[in-house]
């Protein structure tokens, strides 16, 4: 189909996050049909990413400025840093509107499943930079999971002697979370943390 | 985010089938990440087909030559016409191997709720391809929905004083269908139809 210029669109459609085969040739179609109102302005969007997002040097966000808006924003408290897995972690705690500091992209999780050791996420730019910073609190923002906990663990661990406070969420039941739909670890970890 | 360039490609990306704004934010870091390896090749991609494909002209399926690669084919019988309703149901039909005639796509069903009536397709065209070709049988393979069926008896009717066989494809218990799992209204066909 399509001399293989369509296939080769499908193909590489296939291969990004969440779309299948038939979820790829559905969306070839529509960029193709679309191709003033969708694919061209989607092709330019993706060329002016490329000329311009580049990752901040400073937290790991990503921006088209280096430092990134949020780190060289003066009004921002340079006293928390928030650390996070990855950049959209980092969205979502800015969209909750409930932070005013700075961050730390980790860039991943330690993961001796994957293979991912301290040497593959930004460990010692977090270090040196709470070591050079006036951060009082670092807010550990890391998924209520096996490798999240592990990470947390070892970045407390691997800072502890630096003067540096260090927090992490809240677990509990979500906002609006009906018991009867959440599961039992929630449940026990809601419990055992009740005030 | 990012100046509001990966706002933008979020924004663009969350407008295609199938996709949120979470599933698009998902995407849109994926392809910044895997720039060389994705984001880059997926442009290019892009580009291509944006240079190159274009509707056949004589059947509307869609190829970067005009004819389409099908309608040139001189392997292919002249003497049947498979009426579709969309370039992926043509791509469908020939990724099951059964069919060496010609197609025409109609670019949509007739669809009174939709407000799509006969001149919104291509039946015109269909209509003199049949007077003007050596086509002895139109199979309607058309979706078996409301719209699907109206349309393929709007065909029917249409082109009932010209000399070609009109055809369906046949209803009944997909290949592996398990009974217990299957509609009401396709057990009623296949019990109908049976043979």
């Amino acid at each position: 189909m399509g001399g293989g210029e369509i296939e080769t669109l499908i193909r590489l459609l296939s291969r990004l996050p969440g779309l299948g085969p038939r979820s790829a040739r559905r969306m070839a179609l529509h960029l193709i049909k679309k191709r003033e109102t969708q694919m061209i302005p989607l092709v330019e969007a993706m060329e002016k990413v490329l000329d311009t997002v580049k990752t901040c040097s400073v937290c790991g966000n990503l921006d088209t400025v280096d430092p990134c808006a949020i780190c060289s924003d003066v009004r921002r408290d340079d006293g928390v840093i928030c650390v996070v897995r990855d950049v959209s972690d980092l969205w979502a705690i800015e969209r909750s509107g409930a932070f005013r500091g700075r961050y730390h992209v980790l860039g991943g999780l330690l993961s001796p499943m994957e293979g991912t050791g301290p040497d593959d996420l930004h460990l010692s730019a977090l270090e040196s930079r709470v070591r050079s910073s006036r951060a009082e609190e670092l807010i550990l923002a890391l998924p209520a999971t096996v490798d999240g906990q592990t990470t947390g663990h070892y970045i407390a661990e691997r800072l502890k002697d630096l003067n540096v406070r260090i927090s992490s969420l809240a677990q509990g039941i979500p906002v609006g979370g009906e018991l009867d739909y959440l599961d039992d670890g929630t449940i026990q970890t809601a419990l055992r943390a009740r005030g």
